[in-house]
């Protein structure tokens, strides 16, 4: 069994699974961010039926992390991705990061990663991945000094 | 409905979802590698438990593209992943990518990959994303020819 809330610098947050009252407050951290700024819109409707996919598909669970106050401090999305590669391997792709401005620096990332990869070993995941864009050379520091190792080139085409 | 053969240089390539049968093939084509053969392992069984759990989830496709003479040419795992960021954006992630050392330089890879983003598009995928290996120049290369850009970082932690 998982925890379901983690202490940081004897701060409280509580994990959930996302639930779709959620989302206007997680568009908002998603928006919250130089790069998310420019992607984010503001009709609710297409995040309304991503949630929907996502929430209904239990090889994802989109995470909420709030403070004792109820605030949304922080988000991720898990998902698991069965593969023939590397032995027949079980990856946690981690995708949609977020953590608030206010809740930075304090720790609460790298405890909500701890949770992540807890999370994925207890599901069968044999390594994690994510990308991130090159111009957060802050986030390349950070996944760094968790043990992530920068092996892989990321690409994107829009179809 | 997408095309379920392609022609390249005048020959034709059947494609087709992965079948349990085409398990050793798919695995020896894994392995046909330089990267592939040091990860790549001879106990089919824990290929046979993620090619059930690929299979059992309409998310994945595991394709096989084979010669007209039955040969297996190539394969890819095609993973559609809903997410909220990017305006609710669905993902193409495209993993476990091989053409067959026979096949490579006639424009399969190239051809296989249009067929991906079309499978993606009819699914309501707005952008693909894959990671290679950094070592892997060549395939930088044949990525940035069909319009991918190299924007992220991809990092990767055992678990």
């Amino acid at each position: 069994m998982l925890p379901t809330s983690i202490t940081v610098a004897e701060q409280v947050f509580h994990l959930a699974k996302a639930v779709e009252a959620d989302l206007p407050e997680l568009v908002g951290l998603l928006a919250d961010d130089v790069l998310g700024a420019e992607r984010e819109g503001r009709d609710m409707q297409p995040y309304r039926m991503a949630f929907q996919e996502i929430d209904g598909d239990p090889q994802h669970c989109l995470l909420t992390v709030r403070d004792i106050s109820g605030v949304l401090a922080g988000t991720m999305q898990l998902t698991l991705i069965p593969g023939l590669s590397r032995g027949g391997a079980k990856r946690l792709q981690i995708e949609g990061v977020r953590v608030g401005s206010s809740a930075r620096g304090a720790g609460l990332g790298a405890a909500l990663f701890e949770w992540a990869h807890e999370y994925g070993r207890s599901r069968g995941a044999v390594f994690a991945q994510l990308t991130t864009d090159k111009r957060r050379s802050d986030a390349h520091r950070f996944y760094a000094r968790l043990g992530y190792e920068p092996t892989h080139e990321g690409f994107k085409l829009a179809l």
